[in-house]
């Protein structure tokens, strides 16, 4: 049930863009509990200069290879979240070469009747899921 | 009130996209009861292969046609949601040609103070909504 | 720690959109209280047509020039909102000629463990902000 946007500056190949996007599905199922084909996930690509991140003065050095991710969810705890920011960070240098320095990760909160995957139905309410 | 992100596949014409859009404030109108003229919506179109969505298991086939709807709303009952997810299906299906299995649909809540629909007002505080 | 989407239609340059995209950190940081160097904005440009706002009977008169800013954040009160919404359009209008009607405004909250501003850390948990 993780809904995630993956924002990022245009110039990687298709491949690169879905190793990206594996590589943060597989963490969403490893540390979120998603279950498996639980994957929903838009990628939009950005021209150059529209991802504006600076760094709250933690000293991180950005570059046109950051990668913002927008994780709708339910229910995950505060340690599962930190979970996913670190498994996040390595996977993604891991698999696809993004640097930590590179990676903003918000989270959000809905509740069970806020998903509809398909048919008009909201499976957590139905008992589908 | 509601705000409403509607992602999907490019390909399709602006007459297209604008159905689509139709059809979702139809049922925001008449499902979640959002008064005339209360329209608020975003549309992004994505070439293929940005849009990844899988199924948990309920065993939907998805195709370049999906519509990812999120909807930024506040006060609507799990009633309303289940009521507006079956009726995005129907009309879309209906309107549009979106078959039911390529629809997902997601809801976020916030809090009447979180809008301002133009001149810098919080219409829901100040009275005018 | 606000994080900030803004939509727009294309047409504009990008010194343009940087001086909307300034115009609106510095909101954040004067009325937010966001400390120096916390912006993390998403600019997306539309083609014509895709950003559909009406007015909810409001009696405003929407443009290309629409602008739609989508801020998640963390702790500001009602207060602090409403003053946002009309310093977002007073600045908008001076530096970058949106016209305040132009300009809607939503809101979402989480929470402090919901950010990870680089290096896979939950900054908010660890001390480190």
């Amino acid at each position: 049930m993780p809904f995630v946007r993956i924002d990022l500056v245009e110039g990687r190949t298709l491949e690169q863009i879905h190793t990206i996007a594996d590589a943060v599905q597989e963490c969403m199922e490893e540390v979120f509990a998603a279950p498996p084909r639980d994957r929903y996930q838009v990628v939009t690509e950005h021209k150059p200069g529209r991802i504006i991140l600076e760094d709250t003065g933690l000293g991180l050095e950005r570059t046109d290879g950051v990668v913002v991710i927008s994780v709708l969810q339910q229910g995950r705890s505060a340690e599962q979240k930190q979970a996913l920011y670190a498994a996040l960070a390595e996977r993604l240098e891991l698999k696809a070469g993004v640097r930590p320095e590179d990676l903003m990760v918000n989270v959000s909160e809905n509740t069970r009747a806020d998903w509809s995957f398909g048919m008009g139905r909201a499976q957590f309410l139905t008992g589908e899921l």
